[in-house]
């Protein structure tokens, strides 16, 4: 992970509001810890002993977050608006929670919207009124799942009607609290802001379930899922355990990256193979999973897997080829490779009991886990320190266990995966024991 | 916690048994991913734009962890042996598991000797027989609290018992798991091992629940503790809340360090004072706890504290020299400040419910929650890489999410505080609304 | 349990209020499954095979609840109030919600008061302001352990003022959820409601987080209450476990029934010893339970002792009275036991690790578990019911698996309690192995 | 539920071993509470006042469980056996460990054989090995789901086969774990024994996770499966409540009776809609599911359907009966349903936003929760008094809260349904709020 991204300001550009002028904080005086601007963060810590010694370069440091001594927008001025979209993910309710209390508590904003069901929420048609938000309001919502706001999937792209909306409203400070898709979406929103030339605060709070934003630790959310995921696991074994020849397959999330699946295999500590988009395996053939799953069968009569939604999409693209009946595509990887097995096993005449899961929505509608709980409060803190000095175009991420302001440029351009040279991977092989590849 | 700590190896010393013959691997074949010896990370990751950019030193940087290509030791002349020493902590099984399964599975080690009852269990006296252990007999340990080898405190400091013991029983790689005072121990032994010219790796896993443990991330346990923890303070919460001028007072771990405390009041949602070791606070007067916590009742009708056991030990010490009646010592500050306040809102005629609620050995005593689970693996796969390749005087730490080789010297040397300047403590007074300093 | 307990009206009086004018119900027509008056529920069931087959008398017989095709109260002129008194007990916002949600959705009922803080909240020096209660404000109260409306002890016994408080709100129904206590205090409101002529229905829902009221089958909150309990003892059982003779020992509530620590050694399986108030023990002597804890730590290294706080209450009065030295006295048998057992082994020279746990507010201000939420659920409604329908002076409670009226006299003048040659404590001597007896 | 039943003698045959030679109990004169054959039980407790009073006979009247003072086999000549038959149910290594225990301890047997994998175990051709069980191979399995035994469908009618097995391994007492067929395969073992002559005892202890087994009050495993079943429907509100007219849809157990799905709609009260096999529901038309669907979307914007998997099968067959094409016949009403709704809201161009959940084997498979493993202990430790004792083709069951001998015949005559005009669909109606009919 030898990143060589340059986040210079010469690269990506400004991400703070370009009028300087700034107040001194009234309201928040009570708070501790200013941060400078110009403290940053290391983000690539990987280095090589012995080789010639360089220097960072300032596109190698992200600016650390916190609560600037001097706030671009006087307290009394300020309209927020918050808004949720994609997909649940543990902890949405956490991060608007902190936004709503920090706005209010440490810095005496007191008008705060909540944009309903995402970005369309702001659209003309949907007729949507927002939520008025206080800490009342948001006093208990850390302890549901979901998003008291809503969310839904798209209207991001519409760009020109949500800054018409955001004028309307007089919303100077817009909080976006979604995956890749949002934050583009924001991006665009932040550059037809400029070209208005309005004074609108866009900060990103990144969020997705699979772990694969590149240049963050981890994903709010992340550790919730996992400790989900792991109870279907937990089931599977149960069930694979207690039949003769059972065999437990359990589909997780991972569309293109296999972080739950890998954490899930080592949490749960009950998987014999994980399979994830980043590592192709073959299922026929002597050494691919079939024969592997048979050995396994025959040396401690019961195996569980894991199979992220993403992996052995080869496998589906192949299968539809060939199938020229008519019936319809194969819905998923998980129900292709359990038609497959049962059909294996038949016809070696070996009877297996497979038991099949898909935890599904049970994951992403979790409420948060104590300590993404507490990662969330603080990406929500962090982002209103953001947006009260006056920075926009960025996202609040953790990067080397400090809160940093990420560029929402760089936060778009790439995604993070399972690197099979990783000793993530390389510890999920030893708590697997599956063989190291699958390929003929 | 910008350290200029000096891991180079001029000041700590070699880390690494002394006679370099190295056995090219054979039964861990399968492992992906070697690590170079020369592979480092940076400890300190903090830096001021516009800074003179200066070059990173050998001593900044920390050896990563992992299996190296040549192992020092043959498995077959493996004799492993583990000890666990100290109290409770969440995690402690899934280390032993890491262990034992990566020995076997990887590098096909057949003799693995659990001590039991720690650093007593190798002294003559206690008569007490090693455990045999395989994978078999680790399967489901992780599902369970404490540690199946069981613990105890003190015998460290034998040292030239011990090692007549692992010199008795040829045990050649020693993995302690405990605190501070376990890794001088294992310290040590590791230089009577040298004095006697025994070729004995000695790694150390660093257990403090409190994750007071300067240079790594984060103490395994933790998060679970803090899980616990916080159930404690929602049923504080729920008393208070219940009843007229309801107080909950919760007393948590922490003995030098507030760090459960902290991140306690953050994933609770529901603490209105967190007192913690590092921030001193008044009990009496205009700015001290009491009348805060009058006020905030006059206001909200009920609330919540939470002490960390080590906070505010000046009172305990002056009551105690006041109290000349002979009797004995006030237990401690959880129990002091329950008398404090309802003797102060007595004074009053002001009738409080206090509630006060000692989770005590609950917390400790948990099984691991996933995310733990998953370090403590990774913790334990990483010492087994550490032993194989002739690794000693050795702690295996996450830093920077990285795993890495720490020197015992350097772990032992100081320990991690709460700075009541940084971004944590930071958002824990965001959390409980408390003042920032109740000093008069 | 063979009670001659005489249920008939001729007995315990008329539970209903006197004047017999009823509405046809016009809100509630959706209702399924009228109830008739005349619908009985044998309370006693054990009898003996060959005996005179004997008829049942109506004073065995108990009213069945439910909804009757006629109601007393014309939906439009009730003014219904709540009140929850006493310790917390899970469920209590379970009932509250169900009894807010029958009145309003089945039956129309739009005037719903919560009275604050028990029969304090009714009393003017108080000076409470009725909580107005609907569908919306209880939607997700289930959700939270305590009582929304605030609890306190006392106030019960002011009747006269009390009932002039109900005058004055025109209340006309009215809740009481509360233990012993609450409903002689009920009681007595509704004879000099009575006697002042007045037309209010006062229904009783017992609480009782012991278990220990007699004629129901299982007090609401207890199965939730047993389950909190069982984790303090895997806790107990983990400490123990993993010391050199470890000893965990939990005290339980139970002051004068042992249900919840008989249920708890139970559920736990890891109880060496169950010490309820119903079975009297020694604890020195060749019989005593130290000599018994002597020989389970030769025997097995660790063990486990619950202590519910009502037992051994001879030892600790005897203890005061050998105490001539004027300290206070000894704070609960918990404790005692705690000082017993390490003076004991220091006496024979034997190190013990003994660590104590006492869950106490942790296990009573729980959220319900899902079978108590059911139930509190159907109490509510059936408290709702027999409200309608003009009933008074009369308890909700679950017999013989039917929900059942219970004139609140015969709830308030006997207890329930453990029964030694029952097959509950017999089982509880399998589980725990523990002596039959403990008596020299 | 007003039986006619006749549980006598008379009508069902002698439940004991022919040959009444009997042992005083030695080993286990510890026992505390001995009951005699002679003590009984009322099954049915509802009456009607006034009507004339009638004595109960014997066929209304079931045998206490519990030891005996006399046993039937001496403890040394026992060969214990137990096996554990069909799906998976929550409790299944609770029931194991406490026979196991119960035979040990309180009646010093030694000899417990576990047939592995349900009566497949027995049958010469699957070569399975017993498993030799004592107390240490139990003492931790009621920490985990499934059944240490394994299990597995069919065998049962193999009877001759069968007794021939346990006749060949000495077996004289066989505890059968399973659902009605196991039973009815117990009931024909147990009549084969006889037919030889042989003194075997036949005790089964009844599972059903659907709770349809008439005459006892709840099955075990069924606290368990309500509690999982409703945090599928907790998921299933998150995600309803997140998106604009969304939709949550949950698949439950329940082939024939309705218990889980009602448990769990009062459980979560967040289910607006609970179809069971019992309440017939139309889809279509005024008075249809999908007409009362779109009115709460349009009040509410979210609903929440719970769904018993037997429930509207009418609606399956005529679908099956109209699609002609060929195509394989529909899979279950849950996806059934999941696509009428799409295609309804799809054809009023209102998009929904439906999300379905079919938790599966995640409930059976769960661990036993506190109270339903306080329940299979007790079931254990009764089913052992009864073998040992001598009775044979009985089960053990609760009734009216006492463990009860119930003849196997009447157990698999007839199944437990539920009423819709019981006090439990009552409340369902109250707590969801759905229409008492959905019939046109």
């Amino acid at each position: 992970m030898s990143d060589t991204q340059d986040f210079s300001v010469e690269n990506l550009g400004q991400c703070k509001i370009s009028n300087p002028i700034e107040y001194s904080l009234v309201a928040g005086d009570s708070l501790a810890g200013y941060v400078n601007d110009d403290e940053r963060i290391v983000h690539d810590v990987a280095r090589t002993a012995g080789a010639e010694p360089r220097s960072f370069t300032s596109g190698e440091l992200l600016e650390l977050a916190g609560p600037r001594e001097k706030v671009y927008f006087p307290a009394k001025h300020v309209h927020a608006g918050i808004v949720t979209c994609g997909g649940l993910c543990p902890g949405l309710n956490d991060v608007i929670r902190a936004i709503v209390r920090c706005l209010w508590h440490q810095y005496g904003v007191r008008r705060i919207s909540g944009i309903p069901f995402g970005y369309n929420g702001l659209l003309p048609e949907f007729n949507l009124t927002p939520i008025e938000l206080n800490p009342d309001e948001v006093d208990d919502i850390h302890k549901i799942g979901g998003t008291i706001l809503g969310s839904s999937r798209g209207g991001g792209e519409r760009t020109e009607e949500l800054v018409d909306a955001i004028q309307r409203m007089n919303i100077n400070m817009l909080f976006t609290i979604g995956g890749d898709g949002t934050q583009k979406g924001a991006l665009a929103l932040a550059h037809e802001i400029e070209r208005r030339n309005l004074k609108v605060a866009v900060i990103g709070i990144p969020k997705t379930i699979d772990n694969d934003l590149r240049f963050i630790q981890k994903s709010f959310g992340f550790d919730t899922a996992v400790a989900k995921a792991t109870e279907a696991v937990v089931s599977a074994h149960t069930e694979a355990h207690s039949a003769i020849f059972g065999v437990g397959l359990v589909r997780l999330m991972g569309r293109e990256s296999g972080f739950i699946a890998a954490h899930t295999a080592l949490a749960s500590h009950e998987a014999n193979f994980c399979l994830i988009p980043e590592v192709p395996f073959e299922i026929d053939g002597p050494n691919g999973l079939l024969e592997h799953l048979h050995q396994r069968l025959r040396q401690r009569n019961h195996a569980v897997i894991i199979v992220a939604e993403g992996a052995g999409q080869e496998h589906l693209q192949s299968a539809e080829a060939t199938d020229a009946s008519g019936n319809k595509r194969l819905g998923d990887i998980g129900v292709y490779l359990k038609q497959r097995i049962i059909d294996y096993f038949d016809s070696l005449k070996v009877g297996v009991n497979l038991k099949y899961i898909d935890p599904s929505y049970t994951i992403r509608s979790a409420e948060a886990a104590p300590t993404d709980s507490v990662y969330c409060s603080r990406l929500g803190n962090n982002a209103v320190h953001a947006a009260m000095s006056g920075k926009t175009k960025t996202l609040i991420g953790l990067v080397n266990n400090h809160f940093v302001h990420l560029p929402i440029p760089i936060a778009v351009a790439s995604r993070n995966y399972v690197d099979p040279e990783s000793s993530l991977w390389r510890d999920v092989i030893e708590a697997t024991q599956q063989p190291v590849s699958m390929k003929n």
